[in-house]
């Protein structure tokens, strides 16, 4: 049985990790064999390279340390851990992947989309998702959450002109590839969001396995 | 007044560190501005991503996340500390630089010259050195004083074979990139390689500068 591979995508506070969570208890009670993972990080190099990224000490870190290390972590994710569970036939769940980096260091540190895309295709040698779900929620809205909170690591520290060029990087990148990535209106609740999420993996899984889960 | 970049390569063991030890003493004995500095690391973040490369425990790390951990640790170092110090006009000395990449990652991990060339021109946007020194010694005495020591970090403890191809590594960019790589015989002892050194770089010097030291 061949993997799937789904990524979940968008900027700070879109509700990727709570999604994420419901997905996981919706595999585990379906009793599909999944993993879940994130990026920064997903490995034990992964991590100890997060910890550099978001060490908020690390103020000046050059645009192109930071995007190479994003690179770095994400090549060891890919090949100790995505592709290896993709071969078993597992279904990979992962916060965060290539977009993420495309938006925040190809535009929102105005490094070149496909100046960090060739970094990226370097680190993990062109594997792709089978899906991606763009949780899209206004920006304002986002940021807002954010400074609710009053925290975060050193990009999230980030003020809102960089946010902003995130958001603007997104929607640049999908209008730039459309082709796999599913917008979700994360403005709903998270019930209505969640579904929305539902809808579009059970269409994956019905398209490349033939079963409805 | 321009700075003048100086970088020493070649493979463990072959007496990079011995001679810029001497060219420090050389260079403050005649009261000239300058800074030394080494690969990987010279920043706060390049010593932190420095650890994570050669940690023993990370015996499992994908040979593109070691390409990448080099570029972003190359990336930070270029951009904190040796251009600032280029632009005030200082001599840098620097102790590996890309071509040590190129020969380790590009060839001895098999990931390709052009692959871990192109990484590192995105972290390094393009400096040069003025001049390489490089110190050739036979593979098979570098090999042995390295096992005579009976020490070493992750990359220093790989097999006699990866380091055979590192050599030849070092010998094929030697022919592909002759501009400005000088090959100092490091076989000799150690006066006589720190004389070839300061021969060299005494002709940068009166080139760039019009002056003897």
């Amino acid at each position: 049985m061949k993997g799937i591979f789904i990524t979940l995508e968008g900027p700070d506070g879109s509700g990727k990790s709570t999604i994420m969570k419901k997905l996981t208890h919706y595999f585990k009670d379906k009793n599909i064999d999944f993993i879940g993972t994130r990026e920064p990080g997903g490995t034990e190099i992964g991590e100890d390279i997060r910890n550099i990224i978001l060490d908020k000490k690390n103020k000046n870190m050059a645009a192109e340390t930071e995007a190479l290390l994003y690179a770095a972590s994400r090549g060891q994710h890919v090949h100790e851990k995505i592709l290896p569970a993709l071969k078993m036939g597992k279904i990979v769940l992962c916060e965060r992947f290539i977009l993420s980096s495309l938006a925040y260091q190809g535009v929102g540190r105005g490094l070149g989309i496909e100046e960090v895309r060739m970094i990226n295709d370097f680190a993990i040698k062109g594997i792709r998702p089978d899906l991606t779900l763009f949780f899209h929620v206004d920006p304002s809205l986002t940021l807002d959450r954010k400074t609710k909170r009053n925290e975060g690591d050193r990009l999230e520290k980030e003020g809102t002109e960089f946010h902003k060029e995130v958001y603007r990087g997104y929607m640049e990148l999908l209008k730039k590839y459309p082709e796999n990535i599913k917008i979700i209106d994360a403005s709903k609740t998270i019930e209505e969001v969640f579904n929305q999420s539902i809808c579009h993996i059970e269409k994956v899984l019905k398209n490349q396995r033939g079963v409805i889960v």
